[in-house]
């Protein structure tokens, strides 16, 4: 009867604590909403390792609103975006790129490959029309770790920009902004943050998003104007999810409180091996080798049976509490199990149980499928 | 020591069963989740009275994000819109539709007088690259009502389609989809229905939407692709906010159990009635002469007083409880104050008490202005 846990990146399982602070109603013109905006985007900057040549730009919408603002308020019209996909995240930052007119080249390697910095080099060496380079840190289809900061590193070298789309690895993984040179990082509330979805972020280059007037496609995610009036004013430009905003203060207190981003990362860390080691005893195998594999979701390949169902796989798991999370590659039938959010070690145990149980029981189709 | 009641129109104050409907973390893929965005679609679908002819689209992000989505998605890009203006909100829907490339007209009236539907005829038959006509119900910069069902008549007997901003309106004013045509009303969750913010919907004509495909400007703001995948999978196309939706499912099952539109309407009413008694009792007087004024937010003149200062004012209302809306008139001193939220009598006449002692107290400066 208790709510589920949630084994997903995001949406995901927050606590207690930062689910109570919604139990409140904030006027978004007030003081103490201004004062709050503020914190926790000066927390936001400190998880980077920003200093004051960035600014963190809070954003209304899933972390795809985000990650368009970015591109639609940083590369110009005129400009050009290098996208590196090994996965959907980064297939969808290159649609956004053509959704919104600006020209798009791709470098796609395969879902388990990360991308080569010197192939980066060559690309950048060969188009000299390339003006953006995006990549994603963690690719959550998969759960790939890419290298950003050897990319950022080539991008710097070629003369180009960075946009990183942090999204899944924001807070656990490190990227030091004093030590990887970007343009731009976006990310949202609701993944190693643990605050409930609704907001997105971009922290920005001070003066690379004070030049960006003029080039947005949009009102609505025209980072250059929200800034611009959060800066002179302390509020957001259009209603901000309060609620949302309030969680996500109370996440960020209890992110410092753990004791920050090496913490959360050894936590992340703790949950993925004790994951691993528990699939991989019930006879479950890996999509990614170790050395790729961030602790922030693993993809596994799905139990072997020809009529194996993931629905009815999820079904019998969600009947002991776990939400686990569909596979995402289209050649291969996988499923995937998040490592972050409000869980230890006691939930992932609970979890790996669950898994057992629903094998013993069995999960492949006998009957029609239910309906999910 | 209480949270403050928000006396602005979104974020407004909500019910305690509304916010603690947030205390529970929800897989975005889950079946359960899914049950309640349609169940919540539906329940958008039966308030405007709408009928399988039409469709709700929700998504993330403020009303703002909504309005975009709807004139970005709909107008097509050789169309043409025209924006009634006499407010905030006209003004910036004009903005949306040249930011995004659409060529616009714009039929401008003081902000105390609601255009004239023949003027709108007018300009229709002068102007046969006209398209659309968009219009605010409500336009919460003063709380003037506008003639959505005369001028939806004109602009149906011209052969145009009609886009409604029926942001600060929905659920509480009456506009019945079944008497005024119209192609796509735009609401959100945090005005008359009482949920928190974060999200907005579009009630659209689906033949009209299913035709959209490739008008959008935007990936996230597509609200065609939005229809799409909802329609195909019951999920949201991107990451929605959880909580803020089963708060908003919370708020509508409310709703109905109040007795719907007219029980809305009608609570509403008696709390604008009751605000402008006292406040006309303590002297203040209103904007908008009464048979413009919708009983959603009421725009005051500013006490009478040269040194008169609405920081102050504002500080020594919130002191006793109560946040007050800044005015939105550049020409006027003003100020607001919303009559919708989870609140009845009993809290707008201790509203009324708190400004009473405001104004004893005295809300002019003799000192430098206080910091909010």
């Amino acid at each position: 009867m208790r709510e589920p846990i949630l084994l997903t990146p995001g949406p995901l399982t927050t606590s207690l604590a930062t689910k109570t602070a919604m139990l409140n109603d904030w006027g978004s013109w007030d003081g103490e909403f201004k004062a709050l905006t503020a914190r926790i985007c000066q927390q936001l900057l400190r998880i980077a390792g920003a200093d004051e040549r960035h600014v963190c730009v809070p954003l209304q919408g899933s972390g795809t609103f985000a990650v368009e603002a970015a591109i639609g308020t940083l590369v110009p019209r005129g400009g050009k975006l290098l996208v590196l996909i090994n996965g959907a995240y980064g297939k969808r930052m290159a649609r956004i790129a053509g959704a919104i007119g600006r020209r798009v080249a791709v470098l796609e390697t395969p879902d388990d490959v990360a991308p080569d910095p010197s192939a980066v080099d060559a690309l950048l060496q060969a188009d000299p029309a390339i003006t953006h380079v995006g990549v994603i840190q963690c690719e959550t289809s998969t759960g790939i770790l890419n290298p950003v900061a050897d990319i950022a590193a080539v991008v710097a070298r070629a003369g180009r920009r960075l946009i990183v789309d942090a999204m899944s690895a924001f807070g656990a993984l490190p990227l030091d902004a004093r030590k990887v040179p970007y343009d731009a990082l976006i990310a949202s509330s609701n993944k190693c943050l643990e605050g409930v979805p609704g907001v997105g972020f971009v922290i920005a280059r001070t003066e690379v998003l004070d030049e960006a007037e003029g080039n947005g496609h949009s009102l609505a995610l025209d980072l250059f104007d929200q800034h611009q009036y959060l800066r002179a004013t302390g509020q957001w430009r259009f209603t901000p999810p309060t609620h949302v905003v309030a969680a996500f203060g109370a996440a960020l207190d209890q992110y410092f409180a753990e004791g920050g981003q090496s913490a959360r990362l050894a936590r992340y860390e703790a949950n993925c091996r004790l994951l691993c080691a528990g699939l991989e005893g019930l006879g479950l195998r890996r999509f990614l080798p170790a050395d790729r594999q961030a602790p922030i979701i693993v993809t596994w390949y799905a139990p072997d049976h020809p009529d194996y169902d993931f629905r009815l796989f999820y079904e019998r798991v969600r009947a002991r509490g776990f939400i686990l999370y569909p596979g995402k590659l289209t050649e291969i039938e996988t499923f995937r199990v998040g490592c972050i959010g409000a869980i230890d070690q006691a939930e992932i145990g609970q979890a790996v149980g669950a898994v057992r149980a629903a094998l013993a029981e069995h999960v492949w189709r006998e009957e029609p499928a239910l309906q999910v």
